[in-house]
């Protein structure tokens, strides 16, 4: 890699010491996360610029603002009964 | 933003003409695919590069390699019994 390809990182902060981040969650803890959220929802980030990495806090509008991108979270909702 | 932001974007080919990408799943349908799949596994893209976006195609890796960075997909699970 060139010094210029390395300033095109998108993660530029989370867990830098780690060769790649990939998490893995059980689709059962995701169903109870739900199950806890008023809205039974858990907002996974896609961004890199969350504090609550690997949740969305919010931190990609001002990113998108910023930068004018328009990246956003993944978002999993559980069906209402 | 300024020029020099813009150059910045994380995402730089998929769905530009829309404000904000976030993709909103059931819980009960990545438990369906889960299902479907011969590794009980469904990974989503963090990378913004996948050419099957929202789901994850492996182009982090080529992407990692090219600037150094290390990024990669969530990955879901679903637990065997
Ligand atoms: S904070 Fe990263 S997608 Fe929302
Ligand atoms: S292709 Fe984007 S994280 Fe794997």
């Amino acid at each position: 890699m060139s010094a210029d390809n390395t300033s095109q990182q998108i993660n530029k902060t989370i867990r830098k010491d780690v060769e790649k981040i990939v998490d893995k969650c059980d689709i059962e803890d995701i169903c109870a996360q739900c199950d806890a959220a008023s809205n039974k929802t858990v907002s996974y980030c896609r961004c890199w610029k969350s504090k609550k990495f690997p949740f969305c806090d919010g931190s990609h509008n001002a990113w998108n603002k910023e930068t004018g991108d328009n990246v956003g979270p993944l978002v999993i909702t559980k069906k209402q009964a």
